[in-house]
């Protein structure tokens, strides 16, 4: 398209130089990757009018002081499809996914507001599915839902139901848990296996040849969380490696504490079902998207008792070491890939899968 | 459709007794009216499971005690079209109607969440409007934005774009204001003229005949309540009649305080441009929406105080005193209208004008 907006033909004739359409002029897919463009958007769109100490740290959520006490803030919207999947479904995700984000400050999450944007013709006994889990969630969580709101948009202005969550979670004294903490020297902690939720719900879109026997793991992770806290281990970070994966998260780390990470390949934990998947996909289970896992960023003589907790725990039963933070590259995530090699393990570029979350 | 999901018309041999469709079985436009079907979804629907003291309270935000500290919840999502009208935009909504459901606890709003919802396609600088527009909508009602999230949905998934906002503010000792806490005596004051928002709205989607010279009254309340409790009244109730408008807020409030309201019909303030828009239209003022009125609820004495308090604001200069509380008939809102008569004002039941916020 000319400059004028027309659609002719670009002639090459007079003053006229067409330049290849910026990605930036709409909205993509990939703005909602969790990678490389949602930071672009989040840093050059939204950051600059709303910058402010809070927001700028660039963690799962805000830390405030209000009448003299620390509060974590934080917010996640969900717009995955299908709306149910193995393991779960958006209700679960909505509850977790804000409850994780104020989990991974070290807070405990304490009271959550639901925004609800239904399609119209909607099924009512779906929306009450969802509301059960959602309460089941909460439950289990030990969270309470304060306020909520409801919008209904005509019939094809949505996708059957969004969910928006926001939360708010009580930051102990002493407590110092950010993106910025960590250290070289410190070690890297997984809580389980890499990839199930992507999977799982890849599976559920009818989008895999075979029948992947990958169940999302969708949890509330704030007891687990307590736990390692409560063991008075010197925890520096916790991530909930959600969109993007293992990867994005690791670098955000990296970036946000200006350090290296070094992982070992031989040591991320990724079960059969799902790396068979993401072999015959051309995924990397790197960058698939977990809803119940988390990094921990520890330091590292505490690293052991931090696994021994983390294992003893339901959701963590699968923790493993798998990687440690040195000096330099700073900002950067690099492999010991399981043939001994060292490879650059970047944020994921593009788009991994839509609506995963 | 018969039980077994076939289309074929329905035989009246057999035992088959075809029902009508029940409304409940399907969302539809009115579930988000802010009426009495929005009340049944939330009574029937979303109250029984999440069920706690706090939500029961049914006020704009859920109060609630953190580290020693009174703190007021609140969330809404917006879904309005089109995205720009006359005097505001979804962006100036969102963060206002977070702010003023908080200002309606006379809370003072301190941190709000944003979460997006982006339709792919969405041109980045209709988002860069927006979001202008929101961090104006922030520094004048003096809230930071500490916590975001973005989704993007596939081309025709949503409307352009959706915005959540949640919101944390804090409740200062002595502060008891509540829906359930109007008494007979009690003095009602609606803080300016109504309708304005809603017949801005409609008349940006071109469906009036005539150019409405109105503008949307979208603004952040939160400023105006501050200098109503400086002045140490007695303010039993606040309340922003947006989605229903004056009406459903009233019966809102004589519901929750078991109690009754007369309006007294010539004192309501309206516009003669929006009176002469909803005669036209066979609408009724009492219900369309506002985004930037309060009602208060006071106690007689201090009536005529907070009114001139009121008025020397910004966002107050056309209050008025517009009924009284009564103690029945309990939980109903009657009008005496200029022709001496008394009618019922009831809720509304269906839906007047859908995503008008």
């Amino acid at each position: 398209m000319g400059e004028n907006g027309n659609l002719n033909p670009v002639t090459l004739e007079g003053p006229v130089c067409p330049l290849p359409l910026q990605p930036t002029e709409y909205v993509v897919l990939g703005h909602g990757s969790g990678g490389k463009l949602s930071r672009d958007l989040v840093t050059k769109l939204f950051l600059p009018p709303f910058d402010n100490p809070i927001l700028r740290a660039g963690d799962d959520a805000g830390i405030v002081g209000i009448a003299g006490s620390r509060l974590a803030i934080s917010t996640d919207s969900h717009v995955v499809t299908p709306l149910f999947f193995p393991g779960g479904d958006i209700g679960r995700l909505a509850v977790c996914g804000t409850v994780n984000d104020l989990a991974m400050m070290g807070a405990t999450p304490r009271y959550l507001t639901v925004g609800f944007i239904l399609e119209e013709g909607l099924e009512m006994r779906v929306l009450e599915r969802v509301v059960a889990s959602m309460r089941a969630a909460a439950q289990e969580a030990v969270v309470q839902i304060v306020a909520g709101d409801t919008k209904v948009v005509q019939k094809g202005k949505a996708d059957g139901l969004y969910i928006n969550t926001a939360g708010v979670g009580s930051v102990a004294d002493g407590v110092e848990i950010a993106g910025a903490n960590a250290r070289p020297g410190d070690v890297v902690i997984l809580s389980g296996a890499m990839g199930d939720h992507g999977i799982a719900v890849l599976s559920a879109r009818g989008e895999l040849d075979f029948q992947a026997q990958v169940t999302s793991d969708i949890a509330p992770l704030n007891h687990l969380v307590g736990e390692m806290l409560t063991a008075g281990a010197d925890i520096h970070v916790l991530r909930d490696p959600t969109r993007g994966g293992v990867a994005t998260a690791l670098n955000e780390i990296a970036q946000q504490s200006n350090a290296g990470i070094i992982l070992d390949e031989a040591h991320l934990p990724v079960r059969p079902a799902v790396a068979a998947a993401c072999e015959m996909l051309g995924f990397d289970p790197l960058y698939v998207a977990n809803e119940g896992k988390l990094l921990a960023v520890v330091a590292p003589g505490d690293a052991e008792r931090v696994l021994r907790v983390m294992r003893a725990s339901l959701y963590g039963q699968g923790a493993a070491i798998i990687g440690h933070v040195v000096t330099g590259p700073r900002g950067r995530v690099l492999m010991r890939t399981a043939i001994g090699s060292t490879r650059v393990v970047d944020v994921l570029a593009g788009e991994l899968l839509p609506r995963i979350c």
